[in-house]
């Protein structure tokens, strides 16, 4: 007989994780709504050459790829996956969102505040906290080039958490176009700039010492690994300020979005870090991170990439975008106690002797008091199936043959 | 390059649709609720085999399969499709809700009513208001055996569909054991049943003779065709009374149910119709579907499927359930003009030289009175700018640097 649990990697959701899950997604749909981005919803599956031809870095290896169907699969003559899949799941909304945006442009708003929400799928190896597939709440603004998106966007991201109950949010935040001038001017190719960011990336958790040793054992320069190891010590010493010397409109665009930021919100934090990269190849300008107290893992992220809809559609549109980590944030929400807002529930008691229509249309009267009323046949044993329905989550209860409602305790 | 089109029989969502969509599942999952159902969420993929080998029906031919991963992929060994693939996505909501219950139902109360909403997936051949993915908004009872439970989710499905704003929502209700009575007293043998049952389901637009035909073209004996082509007339003329003499249980069963449901509410309608198939293999006793006015595509169905957990898991557990077609639903309120309520909405011009300190904090106290406060940058032509925003379902507008708020006409 076959396992019941969901696939390696998938889930399924208890009624109070669901509960969990619906009151949150709820939050963060009505506090992005509120902030000016309206939602809009793109198809889960993919054109497989769309996701594999894409700036999706990694994430095009883990695509989740369709078996081709009928007569056009051809098992035979078949000679690598994509001879035999012609779909794909989407591994994030933002390419799905620059596909959306290129087809219909002309129906949409010049200034695209785009909100979406839902789940993408990536082929990873399952481990702890890792699921195959999540779910991802973005924000996006196509069309807009000042740095009013980004402070738009992470203030937006703030709110949200914040009204979910999350306290002491930090925010990290960069510039790719620094990032590349900070490897150049070490000495590195330009071409080798995505390798050496990824080494780099990894500094907060390895080191200096590390990071050496990674960029010495993949082949580069020691006199190049000295020099940013040397810019690495500056930016530890002067901070931002250094950056103007190696990217004045970078180290513009980051000093007014920290500073508009820093003074909207009095227990906002968000912080400079030259060796913040994030993966994904289309960035091309800033990048930023959100992260929750101590954590090192983020609760989300995001940045420009400007390019992404021009590759699309030919047509120059200016874009960023934050993504929250969803999965990530509820599990916070679980771990910390956050409690969620109460419904009211009742049970509405009959017996077999009972008239069904008496019982419904009194158990449709308790609705207009109650979130909920669920009508159950009276067992033998009442008092233990009504000890029983307060574990379930119901409030109140009522029996049909005398009608009173009491509390549950 | 690419299409930027959704794949064939996929949908993406503009934001005017993405509202009426969310408002409708709103209302769907909030009336469910009220009425007793608890909301539980599944893997959108299942391992393969589970699909398979359900009793999906002529589901089970359109399952979208998924590529099997790494060394588990051997293209060169493959004989057949199930070979190369591992997991599936689902076609219903019914085979993971009967997955899910097996794997937790030491863990959900004893009887338990789900709720689920989600996306399936069909690879049928694409046509007009026909989708390859689409949502099913499902209410299921697993552990009661009593026609209240038919009662239940018959009227929390008209209670659903009325508050949406359909009136003149039809039931016909019919019985699988009569069905199969039917399909003997006339002659046939019990494995033909299937067979002869999808033909019978097709009476209400080929009529009488169109039926015979298809038998006849199908092989079967005259005589037999004959016999149920008579019993048709009986229904015709005496109505469900002539139900008793084939199943007593069925007839007794369809009257409560009828009965009960129709002195419940004044603009309920619910029929028997003894020749309601419905196409999936596992139904066992009750069938219904859900008709709005004249239209001769149902809105919803479902039905008793008492053998199903018991083949997934090895406890028996009676189960019943009904789904509403929510694409056909979504048709119906745009076709309609049902009006869904609005939202106030307000566009926040600031320009160049404002502070965007300034900007964004007289956002966030508009925010407390708008549903939604979009920042926006100033153009020359401001007469235009403001005249299109109607169009995008904005409400008010205010320009920073006088602060007075303007209602759009």
């Amino acid at each position: 007989m076959a396992t019941n649990m969901a696939p390696k990697g998938m889930r399924d959701f208890m009624p109070a994780e669901k509960r969990v899950r619906e009151y949150i997604k709820g939050i963060i749909r009505d506090e992005y709504r509120k902030n000016g981005f309206i939602e809009i919803e793109t198809s889960q599956i993919e054109n497989l050459e769309n996701l594999v031809d894409s700036d999706g870095g990694e994430n095009t290896k883990l695509i989740f790829k369709i078996l081709k169907r009928g007569e056009k699969l051809n098992i035979g003559e078949a000679k690598g996956e994509n001879d035999l899949a012609d779909l794909g799941l989407r591994f994030d909304l933002t390419l799905p969102l620059t596909r959306f945006y290129a087809n219909n442009k002309n129906d949409l708003p010049q200034v695209f505040k785009a909100l979406q929400m839902g789940y993408v799928f990536r082929a990873e190896r399952p481990q702890k906290g890792r699921y195959r597939t999540f779910m991802q709440c973005d924000v996006d603004t196509i069309g807009g080039a000042g740095n009013d998106v980004e402070i738009e966007l992470i203030s937006t991201i703030y709110k949200t958490l914040s009204r979910i109950g999350l306290k002491g949010i930090t925010f990290k935040i960069n510039d790719r176009r620094l990032l590349r001038e900070i490897v150049s001017a070490a000495g590195f190719e330009d071409d080798d700039f995505s390798d050496i960011a990824i080494t780099l990336d990894k500094i907060d958790k390895v080191g200096e010492d590390g990071v050496m040793k990674e960029l010495d054992s993949k082949g580069y320069d020691a006199g190049h690994i000295d020099a940013l190891l040397s810019i690495n010590k500056t930016f530890k010493s002067e901070g931002l300020g250094y950056a103007k010397n190696l990217h004045e409109g970078a180290y513009e665009n980051l000093s007014q979005i920290i500073n508009v930021v820093t003074a909207l919100y009095d227990d906002i934090d968000i912080v400079f870090d030259y060796s913040l990269v994030r993966g994904m190849g289309y960035y091309t300008g800033t990048i930023f991170e959100a992260y929750y107290e101590g954590s090192t893992s983020a609760l989300g992220g995001g940045g420009r990439y400007d390019n992404m809809v021009e590759k699309m559609c030919g047509i120059s549109a200016p874009a960023c975008g934050f993504s929250i980590g969803y999965e990530r944030l509820v599990d916070i929400i679980s771990d910390e106690g956050i409690e969620i807002p109460g419904s009211r529930y009742l049970t509405y008691f009959y017996s077999e002797s009972d008239d069904m229509i008496e019982v419904m249309k009194k158990a449709d009267e308790l609705r207009k008091d109650f979130d909920m009323v669920s009508t159950m046949l009276k067992k033998k044993k009442f008092g233990k199936q009504v000890s029983k329905l307060k574990k379930e989550g119901y409030s109140h209860f009522c029996d049909h043959s005398n009608g009173e409602i009491k509390e549950l305790e």
